[in-house]
């Protein structure tokens, strides 16, 4: 983080709003590895979760503290001493560490939400800073629902935070329901009107239910705002929150026209899209901007002659300036060695253990003998599936079923080992995907559990790809992503929802989360 | 179509635009049922191809002029006589049509792609726009990479345009690199600079590589421009269009702000987005703004709390507003008779002759008798699975495969009917998929055919939900979608895979598109 004027702070909350998707929820493990590409990407400020909210939030944010060298970690807290509290023993932890707590301040929210007279929440907003600076420097403050909020109000709340200490004043956006002119005077009243303001960075945090996050967040930039609030492929509540990949490669690649600067390596932007997409299993769409499957692609002839003759005339980003460069490149076949399989690893950003790493090569040498060309995305797959597997309770041993027309009903025969103990069964459905998962619910007692979702895709191009499987499991509003990744469709449909079920046995003792909300 | 100073004229594009994604190619019928939609939901102008392209091209821009009413339609072409006559050929026989005919304006587009001097290029525009002009009233002209244009040189050709006839200029941001104030300025600039811009309307076409396309078509319209081009999804080339249902709601959401109308049925964009993606196999990510699963899902507890208490306080837009309202109810059961069959057919879009209604009828007690709750959207994937099967050469008459651990290599026994022939065979492969897939090419030569796509996901929630497939084909530069749906995953799968097979086996006939590029 630096004061340079022209320095734009990126402030990622993906594991904060972003995990509080409906579907998106991430255990301890998976949240770690995104913190540390956040932290390698160069993010300055990682939102790592809400401490108050539940027990696993509170671990998260503090073992996300403990590992953090240079990328502050923050946690989000309500305008109360005991969330901000709580929020302080999780962040603490880490060399550079914030608080930012918030309130709403817009009419309809105040006399809904919070059923507070805007004195008493402006009380609350001078108590609640004033406690977070007791025991951080670096507070944040954020105006729940700013853009729908009174201008004169909003600019004595933002005075009254930044008296009371609020380095960063964050404007959400937060039903996603402004324009790019409209934030842009909002910003710019601020920077005019408040005398304090000097003393404090201006945040954005936009939602993108109308589809304008990225260019309400540039807009507040040209207005003086310099920390910007996002997540990776836009993930968030509804239509999730401004991109990180859209807003970094548009100041990017837009230099001339906004001159300012990201301190984000945006070669790692591919990367994180994919391994966060992976592990929340929200798919990104083909024409995503920057990270989707085909927003490099160039269809017609026109456009490829175009391109021959010279890059720019249909390319304004070049795929390597977001690490797409590497994908899909044949990397390894049935002949290359585990030096040469421990290498590709780490260029891809997994360092295993000797043990992971003895079993993921030789489940690379059995896919090899399967697949002719193995890529980049089958060994991801592969590792993926390898280090989720570690230290589950529930593994299969063994399953057949039968697919086919002509088949009343599909029968499942599956053998499972549960903590060392092996147990068989067999069940009928309708369909071989419904017969196998009864067969693991016979095992497995999970009365309440409901599939949410069921996603199949293949990892490579050809028939012979691995095919990789998400399933969502809800129980009593606590919700799981389990994947698993095979040539054969039905055994990693099977072990994703084997996935599911032990993340969920791990969650059922760790208690729901509690109703916090967010901004 | 109005010349009101406020209306904004909708312009779709998805049958052109969208349809050129890699990967997106759709059929005849395909197309046939979009442009119904599009119609319905009150689009004034929908581009529904290229004709020069391709044999294929030219016949799905004359079956949807033949069958239009209300909408104009609207083909592209190029700057060459040619292009022109063929496009007139084809869009002539609707009651309302326009001829769009483009050339590159920018600097380096001149100078690589085209190898022209700007005067010659000024020339070419005088002329193509003139001999349009013989043939229909109605000529719209685009500067191809307008957005990278002289300033200077851009009004002398949009002046050019206006006076050899062009009663539409559209100015393209043809590589998704401006940003809202630039494009503002430059249509701002048009709007002052160019004498008979009054006899014209200025029209916007953006793409969304830098996450920008809404907000500069947005800000196109509040500098004057009073056409959007746009495409349902943001299908397009790269990182797609900007959205048309961005577009509509952000207009309908913030008239306040922004004082326009345009005549699209708002209530028609959910059915619009699913008919889109199933058909295309490009998925919509759940955060997608408008139509994505998670767009109008509220999970925090205090928003939850906040949404009982008064709906405003996180909704800005109602899901009634997109026809999100009747999605996921469940709507019958295996006592449901044939009446009510119809009926519900009726309200989701399908007219079916006897002979398909009899089928599907068959084949929804089938699927209501292994399925407890059958809701509308089983009911679009089984009749949409009906429909695309009338009519094909190679049917499916039994397929059986076993799946599971400890198989080393699965066999497909599987038969087929092929013009009234039963042929059978049996096929061994890695995994079940790739066993299916060559017992299939073992009995249907595709010895040139690639599988770009295999993806699965669940048609609803639970586990005896109807898995739909869909497989993408390319062979020899042509590509097909085939979607399958089934309770068995595996029998889906096969049928998508032919339903592949029979578009290939047409589109074989109507040859390879001609390389003619796009805005």
């Amino acid at each position: 983080m630096t004061t340079d004027s022209n320095r734009v702070i990126i402030f990622d909350t993906t594991l904060r709003d972003g995990e509080q998707s409906p579907g998106a929820s991430m255990n301890l493990e998976e949240k770690l590895r995104i913190a540390e590409t956040l932290e390698e990407m160069g993010v300055d400020v990682i939102e790592a979760g809400f401490p108050i909210a539940s027990e696993g939030d509170f671990e998260s944010v503090s073992e996300i503290a403990k590992r953090a060298k240079n990328s502050s970690i923050c946690g989000l807290s309500r305008a109360s001493q005991g969330d901000i509290q709580r929020c302080f023993d999780a962040v603490k932890h880490a060399p550079i560490h914030r608080i930012h707590t918030f309130i709403s301040t817009s009419p309809l929210h105040m006399k809904y939400k919070l059923q507070m007279e805007p004195d008493a929440v402006v009380e609350k907003i001078k108590s609640s800073v004033t406690f977070a600076r007791s025991l951080v420097e670096d507070v944040e403050w954020s105006a729940e629902d700013g853009t729908r909020t009174d201008p004169d109000f909003l600019c004595r709340c933002v005075e009254t935070a930044i008296a009371a200490g609020a380095r960063t004043i964050n404007i959400p956006d937060t039903v996603g329901y402004t324009v790019p002119e409209e934030y842009y005077k909002m910003i710019d009243m601020l920077m005019n009107r408040v005398p304090n303001i000097d003393q404090a960075i201006i945040s954005t945090h936009c939602h993108n239910d109308l589809g304008l996050a990225v260019a309400n967040s540039l807009s507040a930039v040209q207005a003086g705002a310099r920390q910007v609030e996002c997540t990776i492929n836009g993930l968030g509540e509804r239509a999730g929150n401004a991109a990180l990949e859209e807003i970094v490669m548009a100041l990017r690649t837009r230099k001339d026209f906004m001159p300012y600067e990201t301190g984000i390596k945006s070669e790692l932007i591919t990367r994180a899209s994919r391994m966060v997409s992976a592990i929340t299993g929200f798919s990104v769409q083909p024409n995503k901007a920057i990270v989707g499957k085909n927003a490099f692609a160039h269809e017609s002839g026109i456009h490829q002659d175009g391109m021959l003759k010279h890059a720019g005339t249909y390319e304004i980003m070049t795929p390597e300036s977001v690490g797409l460069d590497n994908a899909n490149k044949i990397v390894l076949g049935k002949h290359s060695g585990r030096h040469a399989f421990k290498d590709k690893l780490s260029a891809l950003g997994y360092e295993l253990g000797d043990n992971a790493l003895n079993d993921a090569f030789k489940r690379f040498k059995d896919l090899a003998d399967q697949k002719k060309d193995v890529y980049d995305d089958d060994i991801i797959a592969l590792v993926d599936d390898e280090v989720m597997r570690v230290n589950e309770r529930v593994k299969l041993t063994h399953f057949q079923v039968t697919c086919g027309t002509h088949v009343k009903s599909q029968i499942a025969a599956l053998s499972l080992e549960i903590d060392g103990d092996e147990r068989k069964t067999i069940a009928e459905g309708d369909g071989p995907v419904d017969a196998a998962f009864k067969a693991i619910k016979e095992i497995v007692p999970l009365p309440n559990a409901h599939l949410e979702l069921y996603q199949v895709h293949a990892v490579t191009q050809g028939t012979d790809a691995q095919a990789e499987v998400t399933v969502r499991l809800e129980e009593e509003g606590k919700t799981v992503n389990g994947r698993g990744a095979d040539t054969d469709t039905m055994v990693a449909s099977v072990n994703a929802y084997l996935n599911a079920v032990n993340k969920l046995l791990v969650k059922r003792e760790k208690g729901k989360p509690e109703d916090v909300g967010s901004i």
